[in-house]
């Protein structure tokens, strides 16, 4: 991750461990019977207490029955929350009634076993869409979990949501501020179906410093803007995308009009790494690919653009087999419905111009092509349009993987 | 095509040939040394003289030069045209003011060898962006090719202009009408870079009825709406897109107000068959899928979840795996971006029900897998609105082979 810059301050230090490094964290993890390969398949992350808490959900009208319920949750309790129960192998995705009833009961078991109400646990799930969960072993399986809650759990945690991921994504940075230090954690799982709309797939953060709800959640939308938010692997927005913060208070640190930006910082950094993890893990990739498009008319403008490039199967696949067809990428940027003048556009891959004053630099392909063996690459688009306006959007290539998997994954 | 009905009337009927089917129209076919295999690059269709033209060009914003000076010349002759060239192996797109002279210079050279204006010739190409044409073997090859303009080419020409298309697309019908008897004739490319926003990649249209050049354009917009703008192959719609239609008028039958909606049948029958050929042809497809969206408040909304549909890479992935995944096409419905009741909402493949008030029909899932392993897959999903509009969009599925084709096409 080197190669990308984060808008991160100085005053942000990357710290060991994930959702559980901020005091005031507990987590566990289990098998509970939903992968039929025994792999971890549910993990609870407490609070010690009743903490402040936000949410971004899916917008895909097709919601999940634990969006739904979490949702619900977090109004009845004004944004409060103790505990969050997530389980992978199933999405509990059109489901119906027995859906919600069943989202309803993972909460209720977790709220009992820890002693609290059970509007104060949110839940998620991931998975397979349309199939119902064994909630028999599922309930059993959160009640052995609340017992075994520790503060040094929090890696098999960001393993226990995984589904087709290739590896756990978890990150955590201290934070140092005029009035003290604080944590921000996280953990996130994805792979397939990512393109989220409002958050990811499943992205869970936490934090230690003191901040009311109505603050946590408008850091929590501002630092999902150009991370979870500016992800893609495949365009498809999930039915159970959802991000959570918890903030437990437990540093003392109490956040202010000079510290919000700071805890906004801590969120992002956190943030950037759990979703340039998502990509990197995408399904079947082999590369992280930033798109940047600048000089738009406007910030919307260079998101279309870059978007529309991110998502193209003829510019990933190119990316895949390292060619620096730059001709893919301008015909993207072409059909993306935003009005620019191709005559002033560039296109630079690796930081080597392709394509300008209409016309290609076919002499530079080959130092093109060397930059796209690497692991990370650099697709910079300039619209030329004196607006002056950016946007980075980060992918994957596509490869025959994904094709295998996405194939293969449910029959 | 069995199982696609087309909305033709009882009185077109299929006919042997293509764009030379139709009285009045010869063409021709070589190797103009573009493609360094050595296979067919160069076609030329020719009137016997000047003719009504219409045509429809892409939308996106990087036009090629071939579709500037096309347009250019169309607006020049008020919609007549004596002949089409057309290369494959170079799409002379993004190739600046070079592209735009070498354009006409093609124009040029086909007027000066038929003896009409340089205006009276449309130009087409496709293949590798940002590469320029050998122009002087292309006009060399195009003199070759007036000399050689015959009745009986037509099937060389649908070769010639092919690109990575596995196979030919050429169709013809006799249109019978209380006038007379009438042909449509056509040919069609398509491959990759696939989802015409105003027309296919590559599609010659030709007729011997007698119709006016205003005429034939609504004619063609007409039947292009439900044909080659109701496919998509990976949702990408390319610099060169262009479709043409000439009318000859040497079968002597007038086109008036009643035997207007016949012609429509006609270029809708023949663009059909060729719009489906394309996707059947699809880079890497091994099956034709028809996504029907039906109860739709509007028939934008039910093109707007068809098209969502069908360009997903989660449900192309699964028909190609022959997995009847059902979740995958109610989460894509659910992302379009059209307000409906996801309770209300139906999902059948192959005409077996998967989903219905918010619940799986799990026990259908064994014959729907039967039906995924055919070659042409029907997706039928019901919005449950009391509109009643409907739209079909046809795609193919997403393979390996795509993949491969794509990271191999040009280094």
């Amino acid at each position: 991750m080197a190669e990308i810059e984060t808008s991160s301050s100085a005053a942000v230090e990357v710290v060991e461990g994930g959702i559980t490094a901020p005091l005031g964290f507990r987590s566990a993890s289990l098998h509970s019977g939903i992968k039929a390969s025994g792999a971890l398949d549910l993990a609870l992350l407490a609070a010690d207490e009743s903490v402040p808490a936000a949410a971004l959900f899916t917008t895909n009208l097709a919601k999940a029955a634990p969006v739904l319920v979490s949702r619900q949750h977090l109004d009845g309790t004004g944004a409060r929350a103790r505990a969050i129960v997530v389980n992978s192998g199933c999405a509990n995705a059109c489901t119906g009634e027995n859906g919600l009833r069943d989202a309803r009961e993972m909460a209720r078991t977790a709220a009992e076993a820890l002693g609290c109400a059970a509007e104060e646990i949110l839940v998620a799930s991931t998975g397979v869409i349309g199939v119902a969960l064994p909630i028999a072993s599922v309930t059993r399986g959160i009640r052995t979990a609340v017992s075994s809650l520790a503060r040094d759990q929090g890696a098999d945690a960001a393993r226990a949501i995984m589904t087709t991921d290739p590896f756990p994504k978890e990150h955590a940075v201290a934070v140092h501020t005029a009035a003290g230090r604080f944590i921000v954690g996280g953990m996130a799982k994805g792979s397939g179906m990512i393109e989220p709309a409002m958050a990811t797939m499943l992205g869970f953060l936490t934090t230690d410093a003191v901040i009311p709800p109505a603050w946590l959640q408008r850091a929590l939308v501002e630092s999902a803007t150009d991370t979870f938010n500016a992800i893609t692997v495949d365009g498809e927005c999930s039915t159970n995308d959802s991000l959570f913060a918890l903030a437990s208070g437990s540093s003392g640190v109490a956040i202010d009009e000079a510290s919000y930006p700071a805890l906004v910082d801590g969120l992002r950094a956190v943030s950037r790494s759990l979703a340039l993890g998502i990509v990197r893990g995408g399904e079947g990739a082999t590369k992280l690919i930033a798109v940047t498009v600048r000089d738009a008319a406007s910030e919307a403008d260079a998101r279309r653009v870059a978007r529309t490039i991110a998502n193209s199967p003829l510019v990933k696949t190119a990316v895949h087999g390292a060619d620096p067809n730059w001709g893919r990428i301008v015909a993207a940027a072409g059909r993306a419905g935003v009005v620019f003048d191709i005559d002033r556009a560039t296109v630079h891959i690796g930081g080597v111009l392709l394509f300008e004053n209409g016309l290609p630099h076919d002499d530079a392909a080959p130092q093109a092509a060397e930059h796209l063996k690497r692991r990370t690459i650099e697709i910079d688009v300039s619209l030329g349009s004196t607006g002056g306006s950016a946007a980075t959007i980060w992918t994957c290539d596509l490869s025959a993987e994904y094709v295998r998997i996405n194939g293969e994954y449910r029959t």
